[in-house]
């Protein structure tokens, strides 16, 4: 994966929160993902397709999610139901589609998102687009973003 | 979601599975996915865009999942290591590619697959595409089709 593919979807991450749900969240390690440990227990998980392809991962605890999902809806949540879900895929999908607009030359179009729930699940990329993990911290606690992505013309060589 | 929609992944997933790993599956229940009860261990999803975009997940379990990728790799695999979970990745691809491909109206593209693994995972679909739910069965043992995708414009009109 390009490293110019990763900065647009953490450009996006921060301003998403920040304009959404009034969180700032700050930049930490940047990393090649390595294994499939779980980190957290809600991810928000989105396809992306055109003359790129790969997935993008929001994984996020419990508890930032029903933050978030509270401050959206205005109203506060304490489980994770259909409402938490819809706000996490929301912001799934808010964060790829901004990105999406800064890689232009790629004609990219996203999927809708699926949100994955389980405290023990993992998120596998294809072997094709080894995923960068990005972590984060705000004062509502960490998040990490994982984006795998590749030009179709390097998935074709492989 | 148009039940037209579901038929090109049924016979998909059916030829998909003849075809590359010589095993035979009969569906048998098709309804509503109600809430997100986790069936089996393992599940391939794969995002959709174009005129419709949705969600492709095929939720296997953890015995049918070793058999097909044994079968796929020539060579007995007893855990869920990368190379099962690649090989349950490409079956997705497959299966929602093949579909796309009737369903040429929609200009459909398929994102990467994703894979999921964990006992206690939930795929949980946007509330704008309520999935629908095909069961099938096999000498192998059983698999779940879930296929939730709407058209572009339904989309915008939600």
């Amino acid at each position: 994966m390009k490293a110019e593919y990763i900065n647009p979807f953490i450009k996006s991450l921060v301003n998403t929160f920040d304009t959404m749900v009034g969180c700032q969240f700050t930049q930490e390690e940047i990393k090649l993902k390595e294994g499939s440990d779980p980190k957290y227990e809600i991810s928000g998980v989105i396809g992306l397709s055109g003359n790129a392809e790969g997935t993008v991962v929001l994984n996020i605890s419990r508890e930032v999610a029903l933050k978030a999902a509270s401050t959206m809806l205005m109203t506060e949540l304490t489980e994770i139901d259909e409402d938490v879900i819809d706000a996490i895929g929301e912001l799934t999908n808010m964060i790829a589609g901004s990105a999406k607009g800064e890689l232009e030359g790629y004609s990219l179009s996203v999927s809708l998102p699926s949100v994955i729930t389980g405290r023990d699940h993992h998120v596998n990329f294809s072997s094709k687009v080894p995923p960068i993990s990005v972590s984060f911290s705000s004062d509502w606690g960490p998040l990490v973003l994982e984006v795998g992505l590749t030009s179709v013309a390097e998935v074709a060589e492989v």
